[in-house]
C-alpha cells in the first residue's frame, strides 16, 4: 500500500500546474508543526547514532578481553541491550518521567495490564494534535532516544566485570539497573526531580547521569566480584592483553560516532537557527574533546612508558568524550580540547591506580566513565558553563547524589545476587575461558591459541 | 565553485539587516516544497542506513563461515551488491514500477539505448517542478532507497549457500534475481500490481516482498546445491562453527541499525507531524521486536540446550526484525515485542528442523528471513493491522504468490546454471576451502589453523 | 535543565487548543531560517558520515597490513585524526578560508592568544542573526564538515607508508599536512583562491583537492622512505598479504557509506527542492560509480589472473568513488557507472605498475586516490560537467598545481624529517613487526602466527 506511487498520464512536466495550484491553496508551513518535525527528526537521528554505541561497547569490550571470553562478551552485550529495551519500556521510561502523562495516555489499549504507577510505555500515534507539549517532539522519538541512554549505562558495566562474571546474574543486574536504578537517579535530574529543581545541578547529556552512574554500578560489581584469577599475584599486576586491538579500535570509533548523537541530540531541539547552531557547536566540541583526550594519552604514555599505549589512547579519546558530555555547548573549541585532554590525563593515571588498589576493571570503564565523568561534571562549574549558573557546590551535590545512590543500590543488589545464586564462575571455568565452559562455543575456533 | 563562501565586509553582526529584509521579502516556505524536501531527506537517510545493511550481511556471513571461506564470502557480498546496483539501474527499477513515467523522462540523453520497456533509470535533475507527483520525493532519493531493498534480497541468498557454491554462477543468479525476479514479484505489491490492487495484501516494508523472497531464492539454491560435505553424515548433524563470532555480532548490530532505515524509511513521508510520529513509532517498534527476538532466543536456548547460544541470539534478533517488518507501525510496544519474540521462537525451532530435512543453510537465512517473514506477514492480519483491513486470506495469498513465484523461478534458474556451467566447487576445493582453491587468497593468512 | 519536559495538567488532548492558538499567532516559518537549518543539518549529517570514513581507513589499512603491524596502524589512524582535529582548529580552517571573518569573530573570548592571521577557530553560538551569510549555514556545521575532509587527506597517507615508518615523524608530517599543506592547496579552490577564480577549475567534492592531494603526499613519502624489506628482491615482487580481509572489507564498506556524506554534503545546500534533488542524484551516482569500479576490478582480475582478487575489488570500488567525486551531480547513472568503471581499470593496472617502479604502497592508496583522482578530475571536462564550463586545460592546471605543490612540499618535509630524526624503523624492528618492537603490544596476542 505504502509503496504504490501515484501516476500521472501526461508525464513529468504536466505536474507543474498542480504544483502552482498547491502553492496558492496552502499558504504556509505551520511553524509549530515544523518545529515538532525537526525536533522529532533530531531524536530519531540521535537515536540511531546512540543505538550504534551498543555495537561500539560490544566491539571495544570484545577486543579488550582475551579470546577465550569473546563469545560471552558478545552474548552479554546483545542480551543486555535487548533486556534494557524491554525493561525501559515496561517500567523505566514512565518511572523516569513520573509527572508526565503523555506516555500513559491511551494506555489501556496496550498489551499489558496497568500496574499502579509503573505502566509500560504506550506510544500515541496521533502526532502533534495529541501531544501535551506542542513545542516538543513525538513521544516515540523521545522514547527511542531516551532508551538508548538507559542501555548505554548497562553497557558500561559489562566491560568492567568481564571474564569472570556469570551470565544470568549479570543480566538480572542489567534488568534492574535499566528498569529501576538508572530511571530513578536520572529522574532526579531529567525527570524534573530535586537535582534540577532544587539544587541547580547541570549535566547536559549525562557525564554523571549516564556515565558516572554506569561506572558506579560497575565499581560496586568489581568490588563484590573480585579480580580475575592471577591478575594481582605476588604483589605484581599481571597484564592480560586484549585479544583483538583492531576490534577495540573499531569499537572506539563507533562510540565516537555515536557520541555526536549522544551530545548533539541532547540539545532536544532543532527547529530554529539557534538550535541548529548549538548542535553544530556541540558536534565540534565533542569532536575536539575526543581529539584532546586521545592526543594527551598518546603523549603521556610516550613520556611515562617510552612507548605509546594504544589501549590508553582509545580510552583517552573516550574519556575526552565523557568529559565534554556535561557541557558540550558553552566551551570554545580550545576549552573543549582542554577539557577532553584533562580526561585523557585522568585515564592514564587512574587505570594503574585502580590496579594498585586491586580493583580489576577489564576495559578501564571506571576511569573512563566514572573519573572522567566526575571531572566533566565539575568542569561545568569551573569553566563557567550555563552562563555561570552552575556552581561547584551544585555540581558536587549532583555528582555525589547520583554516584552514591547508584553505588549503594548496586552494591546491595550485587551482594544479594552473590549470596543467592552466586555471581562468579568456578575457577576451572575462568581458567578454561567462559566461551567453552559456560557457552560451549568459541569465538575464533579456527585459530590456534598462542 | 561550490565551496567558495560568500564574504561580508562589515563582519557577522552586519548581517542582521539582511536577515530582517529577507523576512519581509519572502513571505513563506512553500509547503509543497517542504514536504518534498523532507520526504526526499527521509529516503536519503533511509538509503544510507539500508546500504549499511550490505556491510551487515557481509560481516554476519563472514563471521559464520569457516575461516577458509571468508575471502570468498567477502568477494560475493561486495560483488553481489555492485551487480545489484547495475542490474536495478539497467532493468529492475523500471520493471518494478512499470506504469510510472518519471524514471524514463529524459531518457534519451542517457548513456544507453532504449530497449522497449526495459530502459535504464534516468534521474531528472530538475526537482519538484519536473516531478509527476509533487507530494512525493525526488526520483534519485526514491531510486537509491529502492535499490537498497533489491540488493538486500540478494544478500540473503549469499549466506545460505556459502562455503560450497562457485562464485560466477552465484553472481549470475544474483544479477537475474536483482534485475528481474525481485522487481517482478515486488511490483505485484509496490508497483501497483495485483496483490495491492486486487487482493488487499499488506506488507509495509517487506517481510514477504523482500525477506521471504530472498529466503525462497535461497531455499531453491540450497536444494539444488546440496549440503556441505560432511554436514550430514551417519545420521548426525555435524556442527561447522563460524570462525569469528565477534564479526558476526558486529554484522547483527549493523543490520539492526540499518533496519531503522528499512522500516522507518518505508513510511515514505516525513513532511507532517503525523508522518514523523509514525516514523518514531516504527523506530520504537522495530527496536522492540529485535529485543523480543533476542531475549526469546536467549531464554529458549538456555532451557533447551542448558547453554545460551550466541548464534541463535543473533538470529533471534534478526528474526524479530523480519517479523515486525510487515507492520511496524500499528502494534503497541508490547505487541511489537511479542511479534518479535515469536520470530525468535521460530528461529530456535526451524534451524534444527532444516538440518533434520538436510537442507544446509549456513547462516540460518531461511529461518530468519523466510519463516519469520511469513510469520510477520500473517501477524498483520492476526493483530488487526492496517485498521483491520488486512485479512488472513489476503496475507496468505500474498505470501504464497511471492514465495511460490520466486521459488519456482529461482529453482529453474539454479537448475539451468547447474546443468550448463555447474554451481558447485569440486570436493577437493570445498575441503581445502574456497579461499585458497578458488581465489588463491586467505582471509587470515597470519593465523595458523587450530 | 535541557531534559526537563514541560508538563500539562489536563492531559494530551488538552493540548489541542494551544496548538490551534499557536497556528494563529505565528504565521509562518521564516524561509531564510528554514534554508539555514536545512543546510546546517546537511553539514552535520555529512560531517558524521565523513567522520566515519576515519574508521573506514583504519579498518581497511588494519586489514591490509600484516598482523605484526596492526596495533601500529590503529595507533596511527586514531592519532592522525585527533591531531588533524587540533591542527585544523588551531591553524588549518582559518588558513583555508583566509578572506572570511566569520570564524574569527569573537575570537578574543577564546582560549588561545591571537597569532596574526593564523588564529584558531572560534565558533559563534549566535546562529543566523550573527552570520555573515544568511543563505549559508552555521559556522560549527561548516567547520565539522570541512575538518573531516582535511583529516581524510592524512588518512590516505598512513596506508601507503605502513609497516616501516616510525610513529612520531609520521604524526609530525600529519600535523603539518593538516595544519598547513592541505589548507593551503585546498584554499586555492575552495577558499576563493586562484584555481576557482582565475582558472575555472572544477572539483565538486575533492577528487584532486582531497584525494590526489593525499596521494601526492603519500607518493613523496613512499619515495623518501623506500619499500619494505624484502618486497622487491631478486627482481621479483614478493606479495605480503593483508592479515584480515574481513576487516579490510568492512573498511571499504565504511568508506562507501561515508562517501554519501562526502559527495552529498558537498552540495552545501539542502533548503530547496532543487538542492535535495541534486543530493539525491549525487547519492545515486556515487553508489553507481562504486559499483562500476568494483565490478570492473572483479571482471578484469578474473581475465588477467584467472581468479578474482578481493583486494583489487575493494580498491576498485574505492577508485570508483574517488573518480566520481570531482563531478557526482551531472552524469547520468550510466555515465557515473562508466566513470567508476574506468577508475576500476586504473587501479588494476597501476597497482602492479607502482610495484614495477619499486614504489611500495602497502594498501594501494596512490592508485586509488591519486591516479583515479586525476582521472575523475579530467573526466569532468571530458563528460561536459558543469554545463560544459569545465575545460580540459582548466582541469589539468588544477590537477598539476595541487599535486605538484603538495608533492614538493611533502617531499621537502619528508627529507627534513629523514635527515633530522629519521623516518624509518630499524631493520630488526621491521622484521620483528612494529607492534612488538615499537609499541610493545600485539594486536592479536592470542593467535599464534602461521
Amino acid at each position: 500500500m505504502k509503496f504504490l506511487k501515484t501516476l500521472s498520464v501526461a508525464g513529468a512536466m504536466a505536474a507543474l500546474p498542480t504544483f502552482a495550484l498547491a502553492q496558492e491553496e496552502v499558504a504556509m508551513v505551520n511553524p509549530d508543526e515544523f518545529v515538532w518535525i525537526m525536533n522529532s527528526l533530531l531524536f530519531l537521528i540521535g537515536g540511531f547514532l546512540v543505538f550504534w554505541m551498543a555495537a561500539g561497547f560490544a566491539m571495544l569490550e570484545g577486543g579488550l578481553v582475551r579470546s577465550k571470553n569473546v563469545t560471552m562478551q558478545m552474548t552479554k552485550n546483545v542480551a543486555l541491550f535487548s533486556i534494557a529495551a524491554i525493561m525501559y519500556w515496561l517500567i523505566g521510561y514512565n518511572l523516569m518521567y513520573p509527572l508526565g502523562d503523555w506516555a500513559i495516555e491511551g494506555y489501556f489499549s496496550g498489551l499489558f495490564p496497568a500496574v499502579a504507577v509503573l505502566e509500560p510505555v504506550y506510544l500515541s500515534d496521533m502526532g502533534l494534535e495529541a501531544a501535551d507539549d506542542a513545542a516538543y517532539a513525538s513521544t516515540g522519538s523521545d522514547y527511542i532516544f531516551q532508551l538508548m541512554f538507559c542501555a548505554a549505562t548497562a553497557s558500561i558495566v559489562s566491560g568492567a566485570l568481564a571474564e569472570r562474571i556469570k551470565l544470568w546474574p549479570f543480566l538480572i543486574f542489567s534488568a534492574i539497573l535499566t528498569g529501576f536504578i538508572y530511571p530513578l537517579t536520572a529522574s532526579w535530574q531529567w525527570g524534573g526531580g530535586w537535582l534540577s529543581e532544587n539544587i541547580g545541578f547541570y549535566d547536559f547529556a549525562g557525564s554523571t547521569v549516564v556515565h558516572a552512574c554506569g561506572a558506579a554500578a560497575a565499581l560496586a560489581g568489581a568490588i563484590v566480584l573480585g579480580p580475575r584469577l592471577g591478575k594481582y599475584k605476588d604483589g605484581r599486576v599481571n597484564p592480560m592483553p586484549g585479544s583483538n586491538l583492531a576490534l577495540a579500535t573499531l569499537g572506539m570509533f563507533i562510540l565516537w560516532l555515536g557520541w555526536f548523537g549522544f551530545n548533539g541530540g541532547s540539545q532536544l531541539a532543532m527547529g530554529s537557527a539557534g538550535d541548529i547552531a548549538d548542535i553544530s557547536r556541540i558536534f565540534s566540541n565533542t569532536n575536539a574533546a575526543a581529539a584532546g583526550g586521545a592526543v594527551t594519552a598518546l603523549i603521556l604514555t610516550q613520556i611515562l612508558y617510552k612507548k605509546p599505549d594504544l589501549t590508553m589512547i582509545l580510552n583517552g579519546a573516550l574519556a575526552g568524550l565523557v568529559s565534554i558530555t556535561a557541557e558540550p555547548l558553552a566551551p570554545s573549541l580550545g576549552l573543549a580540547t582542554l577539557i577532553g585532554a584533562v580526561g585523557g590525563v585522568i585515564v592514564v593515571f587512574t587505570v594503574p591506580f585502580l590496579d594498585k588498589i586491586k580493583i580489576d576493571d577489564v576495559v578501564g570503564a571506571i576511569p573512563v566513565h566514572g573519573f572522567a565523568g566526575i571531572w566533566g561534571t565539575l568542569a561545568v562549574a569551573i569553566t563557567g558553563g550555563y552562563d555561570g549558573g552552575a556552581t561547584l557546590m551544585g555540581q558536587i551535590v549532583g555528582c555525589v547524589a547520583i554516584i552514591a545512590a547508584t553505588f549503594v543500590l548496586a552494591l546491595i543488589l550485587w551482594i544479594v545476587l552473590k549470596v543467592t545464586m552466586g555471581i562468579r564462575v568456578s575457577e576451572e571455568a575462568e581458567i578454561q575461558g567462559l566461551d567453552t565452559s559456560e557457552l560451549g562455543m568459541e569465538a575464533y575456533p579456527d585459530f590456534s591459541k598462542g
